[in-house]
Formats: structure tokens, C-alpha cells, sequence
């Protein structure tokens, strides 16, 4: 079953209610563009690759629904329904650049009926989805020729099949090794607020028999500090010319911390979210949500992960003393070489206590 | 009202219910030490120094309870207490520091009746409470000259009042500084797994009028990175003596991403937590907690944050590509320079496009 899928006996748009899991498996069905909408804004589809196809299906629902007999009145409410659809979320370019390939299809001039447009939409949409797989299966095998046997993996939000038509991007490279036989192991970040990595990302390692431990965000610099982890794979929503990559929050905190533990870090980026009218990052419009995501964790309901779920819950970490400026004591703020300011502090304190004993 | 406090008129410990926080304030009872170690390792209690306070009035507790009427046999008592309490929680020091302490005064030669011990003890561990409230305001005096006027501080876990026996550590500094009118505001990370930033600190922050905002810890990058953090301050378990830190995990992440950003990066520490005897962090144990405390985020109750609670929550980030290893895209693995791979490839395949179509 795809994430994202038009029914052809029913002529709607299918697709999985990601809100729900991991405890409840349903398909949401769509007849109308601005439930869609509503959908991404809500993320019971998320993922940009995923964001993608929805919107194009959705300019077909769009299509669908017009009353418009003639090309010109069709065009305009094609026009207005890519507006509300566009209006969902600011920051993963899938959604703008699936929405204008459907405008572009609908606006050739060779098609001159209105329901040979909605015909073509409707085509140009399953031939987005279908090459959206495709295009995953070859990033898989790019991607899987980078890891090596035994390796341990770590992977933020989700990049799966779920954020994707089918098959996913850097879960899906994961997927692939594993697949090879590679005897990977792949640490899951939980990926909060949405909890993506916990909700989506474990209950996909199940469906494939991918071996996981589910961890806090926080844990991930743990781990690569101590060793415990090879390579990063992430997904991305807008890759700029640079190769600056915007995704999931957090994302930047891993790549620093893995390329200060020399770590190699890997985007895995359909050429679709490349975006080269950008010169850098720094143009990327960045989405504020809600702030119940934060302050409400009950939100999808619980469970929030597969039963059994595999955990690595350290509750501490060490901060090396190379990243500490001066450390604040009762005494004093003392500063680097610690060995002698430390010493010298708390020797003077237990003096200190001594004397008034 | 002290986080722990010694009740003289019924003989018992008062301890705020650190779990109920933010929705009910409740203040529980001791009279057993084996429930105060219940309550140390169910963090009722949590914070290095709090703990630290809580052991040493569970031995207080411990040598009431023991029907010992010699010295001996009371010391004996209180050795396996001792062993009950250490055995709750292995990576604060200051747990260790304050049980040993608290041996030492029982074990005094000039003491000789079993009474007289018991009262020894009991003094004593009121005089350790009352010097870490003492202490913590000269670290938040010390703290606080580095903080300057407009000053954006990120916080991590919670360091306040809750954490220690009155005042806090980091969130005492940022507090000091807040007393002092230099019109700080603190960012404070909510701390996933068990969220004592959502939970505690930012009810702190409500309790003294510091202004705050709520973020999930993968959003302390992105607020860093765009210039919107000047200084952070965190607490410690435990301070090896060449400057290593271990705290709430998450911290060692933080630490790069501020080093990374040249934002200094201080972490409060009363010279009790510094180990003398450990010359690097790496010899410090780390605790693993629960699974459940990541599979269930329900665990502490709803709400997980002060009603209305302002919260800032970035969606995404941005990572710079010199964090970036190289790209996966479907066409091939692209390396720097960006500019010119992937340029390379997102036309290669939209020629290819062009061609099939």
C-alpha cells in the first residue's frame, strides 16, 4: 500500500492517516482538494516527497470538482485551488514544485477541452507518484553503496515509505543495506515535537525487519560521542544551491555533532526538492507550528511508539571540558586548564569548611 | 518553601512532589528512608543537590528508625541504610558526598550515645541543606556578572530551586541576573525524556516573572545558529577534575552547537559536585533509565507545561553544507563544492525528463 494513492474504481485520493499510528493502521479517503489541504496542514500526510504527490492528486480532486465547462474557467479554478494547497506549509519545496508541474500540464495549449485538462492532471499526478518510488529506489541503492557491514545508523524524523510515495529516502537507503545483508543497526531519533522518528520511523523498522533502538534526540550526541554510531542519514524539504539543507528540527544539531566526532553525515535529496533558485539556506522560509505540539504530548494519543519498542534511555552525557567556557562555582568562575582552577576552588571551599568546624 | 525540608515539630521530611509539577502542588511526607530512596530513583526528588539533601535527611531518617539503643549496633543500621540510598541513582555525585558525610559525623569518636548520634546526624544534615542555599546564591552572585543587560540565556533541564534545596544552580544565576534588571530572557529546552525544562523550569520561570520561552531541544540549534542566543547555563552531576561535565543528557550536544557558534557556555557547579577523584568524565557511570519514559509520554500526567505557556516552535532548520558530507541524490552521491554538483545533477535529470517526455 502506498502512503499517497488514487483510486481509479472510486476516482479519490487515498491515503494513510499517519496521525494515528503506530496503534491504529487506517486509510483516509479524499473527495475534495481542500480537505487535502487540510490533511498536510494537519500532517496526516507528511514528508515532502510524500506533501508532493498529495498536492498533485489534490489539483486533480480540484479538477474534478470544478463545475467549469469551458479550458479558460477550469484554468482559474485550478488556479485558486493550487493557492489554498500552496498556503499549507511554507517550507518543503515538493509541495509548490508538484503543484506548478500540475499548472504546467494543465496550461498546454495543445489540450483544449476541459475534461481532457482533468484527464492530463490526473495522469501528470500518477506519473509524479510513480516516479517518486523510482526515483527512491535509486537513491536507496546510491545511499546503501555508502554503508558499510555492522554499521550503526542514525536517522532523524521520518524518511520512510510514510514520507514518501513508497519506499522513502534515507530510511529507505537504510532499508536497502539492510536488505543486502549488511547487518546494520539503525539508532531512531524520537524527532519531537511530532514524534516522527518514535510514531512513524520504529513501526516502519517493524514492517521491514530492520533492527532499531529508539532513542531522545538528546541521546544522539551520546551515542556519537562514545562511538556507538557510523553514519548519519537524514531527509531533506528544500536543498538550496549550496547545498545548504533545511529538514526536520534538530537536524542541524546532528550534522555539527557529527562532523565534530568525524562522523559522515548524508541528505538523502530527490533532485525534485533541489532548489537552485536559492543561493543559500539562509532564503528558506522556516514554518512555526502550533505551540500545543509542545506543550500538549498527548496530542496523537498514546501509545506513541510500537509496543516493545527497543529504547536506549541514557540520562546523562558527558560535556568534554574542551566545549565548557569557565565553569561557575560558589568561589568563583574559574576557566581552563581546570585541572589546576578546579583544584584549587574546591580545596579552598573544604579549607574553608574545615576552619568554621 | 524548601524543596527538602526537615519537619522539627512531627519528625519527618517534607519534600515537594517534583512529578505532580506543573498541575498540582502537593508536599510529601518521609518517615521511612527506603521511601525516600523510592522517592530518589522515581525522581519525586531529582537535581544533584536536592538529592544530595534528600539522602542526608533519609539518614537522619534511618538512624530514628533504627531500634538501636548502642553505637555500634546504630552505626551497623546506618551503613546498610547507607547502602539503600547510594544504590538509587549512580551518576550526581553529590548523593555519594552527602551519605559519606553523614557517615563521618555518625562515626565521630567523641560521640558516644546512640541519641547523641542521632541528633548529630540530624544537625548535620540540616547544616548541609542550609549551606547549599548558601552556596547557590554565591554561585548565582558569580553567574550573573557574565550575564549582560538584554541578554537571550539558553537553559537546559531544570537547575532551580526544584533541583537544589532552595534557589537552584543555572536557573539561580539566571534568576540573580532577572533580580537585577538586566532584562534577560531565558530559552529554556523542554528536556525530553522527562521533560524537567517543560515541566519545572518554565513553572519557575512563572513562580519568579522570568521571562521565557518553551522550546523543544532540537529547536536550541536553529536558535543558536540565527544569532538569538547569547549565553547558556547549564548544571552538573558530576565535574571530573580536568573540567568534564556530566548533566542531564542532551547537554553535550548543546555544548558543540554553542562552541560551534561562539556562544560561551557555562555550567554551575557548588565545588560538592566536582570529583577530584575522577580524572576525566569518561570514568563517570552513566545512568539508563526506564523505556517507558520514551515510549510513554503520558507518564507524568497532562498538562506538561504551564497552562498558556509561550512556546516557540521552528519546524525545521537549516544546516549549513560544510556540515554536509555529501548528497544522495538518484542520479549519484554528490560531494562539494554544491554549487557545482548539484547543479549538475538536478539538470541531468530534468534533461532526462525532457528526453522521455
Amino acid at each position: 500500500m502506498r502512503s499517497v494513492a488514487w483510486d481509479y474504481d472510486r476516482h479519490l485520493l487515498k491515503m494513510i492517516d499517519q496521525r494515528q499510528l503506530p496503534s491504529i493502521f487506517t486509510i483516509a479517503e479524499f473527495t475534495d482538494f481542500r480537505h487535502v489541504a487540510t490533511a498536510i496542514q494537519d500532517m496526516y500526510v507528511r514528508g515532502a516527497p510524500a506533501i508532493g504527490a498529495a498536492a498533485a492528486f489534490g489539483m486533480a480532486l480540484a479538477a474534478r470538482q470544478s463545475q467549469a465547462t469551458g479550458r479558460e474557467a477550469l484554468l482559474r479554478d485550478l488556479e485558486a485551488a493550487a493557492q489554498t494547497l500552496k498556503a499549507t506549509r511554507p517550507t518543503a519545496v515538493n509541495l509548490f514544485w508538484a503543484i506548478d508541474r500540475m499548472l504546467r500540464v494543465a496550461a498546454r495549449e495543445e489540450i483544449i477541452h476541459a475534461d481532457d485538462i482533468r484527464q492530463a492532471i490526473l495522469a501528470e499526478a500518477q506519473q509524479l507518484a510513480d516516479e517518486d518510488v523510482a526515483i527512491n529506489k535509486r537513491m536507496a541503492e546510491n545511499g546503501a553503496a555508502l554503508v558499510k557491514n555492522g554499521d550503526t545508523i542514525l536517522h532523524h524524523c521520518n524518511t520512510g515509505s510514510l514520507a514518501t510515495v513508497d519506499w522513502g529516502t534515507a530510511l529507505g537507503v537504510v532499508r536497502r543495506a539492510n536488505e543486502q545483508g549488511k547487518n546494520i543497526h539503525v539508532l531512531l531519533d524520537e524527532t519531537r515535537p511530532a514524534l516522527q522518528g518514535a510514531r512513524l520511523s520504529a513501526w516502519e523498522c517493524e514492517q521491514y525487519n530492520i533492527p532499531y533502538t529508539l532513542i531522545a534526540d538528546n541521546a544522539a550526541g551520546h551515542y556519537m560521542r562514545t562511538g556507538q554510531v557510523d553514519i548519519c542519514f537524514v531527509g531533506s524539504d528544500r536543498t538550496a544551491a549550496n547545498g545548504d539543507v533545511a529538514n526536520k528540527i534538530g537536524t542541524y544539531k546532528l550534522a555539527v555533532v557529527a562532523k565534530e566526532n568525524g562522523i559522515p553525515f548524508f541528505p538523502v535529496v530527490p533532485t525534485s526538492t533541489v532548489d537552485l533558485s536559492l543561493p543559500s539556506g539562509d532564503d528558506i522560509p522556516i514554518e512555526e507550528r502550533d505551540p500545543a505540539e509542545i506543550t500538549d504530548v498527548t496530542l496523537f494519543g498514546r501509545p506513541i511508539a510500537p509496543k516493545n519498542a527497543k529504547v536506549g534511555n541514557p540520562a546523562f552525557d558527558v560535556t568534554p571540558h574542551k566545549y565548557v567556557t569557565g565553569i561557575v562555582t560558589e568561589h568563583s568562575v574559574v576557566y581552563p586548564p581546570f585541572e589546576i582552577s578546579l583544584r584549587r576552588v574546591v580545596e579552598a571551599e573544604q579549607n574553608k569548611l574545615v576552619k568554621q568546624a
